[in-house]
């Protein structure tokens, strides 16, 4: 039985009201728990069923009362100074009181819904208090202690945080989280890489001529000013997200599609990134938000070009570009193949790519050169599609539920080892260090228009 | 101006009223013919009037009686013994009173829509008469001369043939017709294959497991007795269609994708395909059907293997499968990908696999393997299509249509060269002399049940 004892560190934030507990409700609902306990702690002075009641907007489905009143009859609400050791030891006293009161085995998920500057000493109390214990097994009862994203601001404090966690804990028991990872369609890239015989053959630089990763979104930094008027647009989505779908896209075949030969493959190559050029916008009205520097150079827009220092991809451009208040919400992956030699009077306007759509539709797109009807020598572009949202019956899991559903079945390919995330601080510090122009840009538009001098300069043609 | 000249031979036959008529129609419709003439030839005593008359019903578009009357003017009919040298010499007199009549120029389409038999006698007395003169090169006023299948019923007819022609006429003035090179998907082959840098680089023996074309028919033999019972599925379309589709899929790249190009690489590759194996069928109640011999041994089903021996396709079968009165009537080739290396848990059931689709529906659709949704490690196959006949905003144009547009515009690539047509007949020639098991079937069934051995023996596993 999936027995599990859910520890959140933040309970009182956007987090847990937003993802974390409508995702542990649907979990809850589909009976992927059976028996739980749920203890909420910060700082703050309340109690879990105000905090559980504020999450009722964020779930989607008709909530089930019975179940509601379930699930507050086994919540618990602890007030914790993360900084304060002692108070450790009477959390873990009341822990194992609930744990006994609820007849749970005692398999702890340490959710750090925190800030990275926390991470340490949450990660040391814990040890010394004896709240979670170091094991060497996968074996229950089990501790798993999850870190929610930003690991650290840059690589020194990625690898402080890791080594504060390997002198207590072993990497077995860790999460790192890029939720980006337990997305439907990312899980996909690998699978669909590497289990069709029409796409591994091509996936290298005599056949691709480059691969663009956009990360659009619509909206500004709604109420999080202070939090990113510290990371911005690299730090935020670049260091994560963009650079695991990196990872997945120019990995070499791992031995099986399994946990930790993913992750290896995934590290192996982020440690042959390298920054070639890039470009920073900053959306105008940005420096009146609240919470944010009102001198602030914090970019909101950023477009950088990589390069893979491998037989593999060397030639091959990474394009990645990501900003708010754009024009359109979407993500997607193109890759751009080569063209061919022409054999028509003619010549194809363009050569083949393959979409992978992330947000907000999610599938795969090829686009191919066919006969254009009825004329004998010509050919026009069309696409072949394949809807990947469309196989679910209803919407798809949130990737929140995906992941605490791995957390607790001991699957570690959705999160990020100890070096791979110190690989993309290391990318990240490399793309500080070049202190890329920043250019102010109107919202709704594109990026900064001198986005158009980085495209002249490196030939980017953007696909999508 | 596309002037033309148009002179019938078996104008009173079925493929006149049923497919050249309407084509021609729809031509001068859409005035891709400017000025012409349409002269029948034939045994019957009739006229052009009534011929055309019979058209009628095979007209898909609401006529234009204007048109339609325009047509009859310009539309004459010549009584013909084909057999009678003398008679071509007043025939040659009317055509050029009429091309006077007519202010033509004098291009003449010399189409044979009558046996084989024939071909060898009117060439001769074309040219003898001066009816048809031998040219040099495609300038106006051009002479040439189109031959219907089935070109011959082996390889010496064919060859006596060709050298009827040959003492007569250049290469450069002779369509011998296959109207499935016409269709568009078929068009679409060669186009899809060299202008997409996806496609070329898996099409060899390294990626593809095996290439099927199945060609199936819903419907028997018609009131074709006398016709079919003397050539039977393998001469009716292995030797044209079926063997043209594997020399389009098999073919190397063309130095250009135009006429004589593609012609010779055809050419080439079908002198490298020999016959492995085969089983023949005959559907219960084809002795009964008139005009077949009631001991007829003649296959209206057969599934043959062969091979391509060169170094893209050594070790690959191409299967073929074609019959009357069976289950649908389909047309499709499917390319078969090899299985890549397992490294999932479940392995994926099934590899990749292109379809293109002929009839009724015309298109490509690729099935790949993706991520069975809410299942980390497992695969399902799933299809990405593209319709190639949703393309055109009403019906795609007929086969014969873009053929005479062709043939008016001297275009090469939808006709078979001399010896292509000889190397079709020697594989047919082949087959004859392996002698297959003949089994009876019954109607709408997929084939004779000893199709099942036949599968067995060589491990094939129909795709479609």
């Amino acid at each position: 039985m999936n027995d599990c004892t859910f520890i959140i560190f933040g309970a009182s934030g956007d987090l847990f009201k937003r993802k974390l507990f409508p995702s542990l409700y649907a979990l809850i609902v589909q009976k992927k728990v059976s028996n739980f306990a749920l203890i909420g702690a910060a700082f703050d002075e309340t109690d879990m069923k105000t905090l559980i009641e504020h999450s009722r907007e964020f779930i989607k489905e008709d909530i089930d009362e019975k179940i509601w009143q379930q699930i507050n009859n086994c919540a618990y609400y602890q007030q914790l100074d993360f900084n304060n050791k002692d108070s450790y030891l009477s959390f873990k006293v009341r822990i194992e009181a609930i744990e006994k009161k609820q007849k749970l085995s005692g398999n702890r998920m340490f959710y750090l819904a925190a800030a990275a500057d926390f991470f340490c000493i949450i990660t040391e109390c814990l040890a010394i208090s004896g709240v979670a214990q170091k094991k060497n097994t996968q074996e229950a009862p089990w501790h798993r202690l999850v870190y929610e994203k930003p690991f650290g601001h840059d690589l020194a404090s990625a690898q402080a945080i890791n080594s504060c966690i390997k002198k207590y804990f072993n990497e077995v028991q860790i999460y790192r989280i890029d939720h980006y990872l337990t997305k439907e369609i990312v899980g996909n890239i690998a699978l669909v890489r590497f289990t069709n015989c029409v796409f591994e053959p091509l996936w290298n630089n005599r056949y691709i001529d480059n691969v663009q990763i956009v990360l659009s979104e619509s909206i500004g930094i709604e109420n999080r000013g202070a939090y990113y008027d510290r990371y911005g647009a690299v730090c935020d989505v670049v260091q994560n997200h963009m650079l695991e779908l990196i990872a997945l896209i120019a990995m070499e075949a791992p031995q099986m599609l399994t946990g930790e030969y993913v992750r290896e493959q995934r590290a192996q190559v982020l440690k042959k990134v390298s920054v070639v050029d890039g470009i920073y916008g900053q959306y105008d009205g940005y420096l009146q938000e609240a919470h944010v520097n009102s001198q602030s150079m914090t970019e909101t827009f950023a477009a950088i070009m990589l390069h893979i220092n491998n037989h593999r991809w060397s030639g091959v451009p990474f394009y990645l570009k990501t900003g708010k208040y754009l024009k359109k919400k979407e993500t997607h992956i193109t890759i751009k193949f080569k063209q061919v030699d022409c054999l028509l009077k003619v010549c194809p306007r363009d050569s083949n790519y393959l979409t992978i759509s992330i947000d907000p539709e999610s599938g795969f797109s090829l686009t191919l050169n066919v006969k254009k009807p009825g004329i004998a020598q010509e050919v026009m572009p069309v696409n072949m599609d394949f809807c990947h949202s469309c196989l679910f019956e209803s919407f798809p899991p949130e990737a929140y539920e995906v992941l605490l559903d791995d957390i607790i079945r001991g699957e570690h390919s959705v999160s990020v080892r100890f070096d791979e995330i110190e690989d993309t601080w290391t990318v990240v510090d490399e793309i500080r260090r070049k202190q890329f122009s920043l250019y102010t840009y109107q919202k709704e538009a594109d990026g900064p228009k001198e986005l158009e001098d980085f495209n002249k300069k490196h030939g980017v043609r953007w696909l999508l």
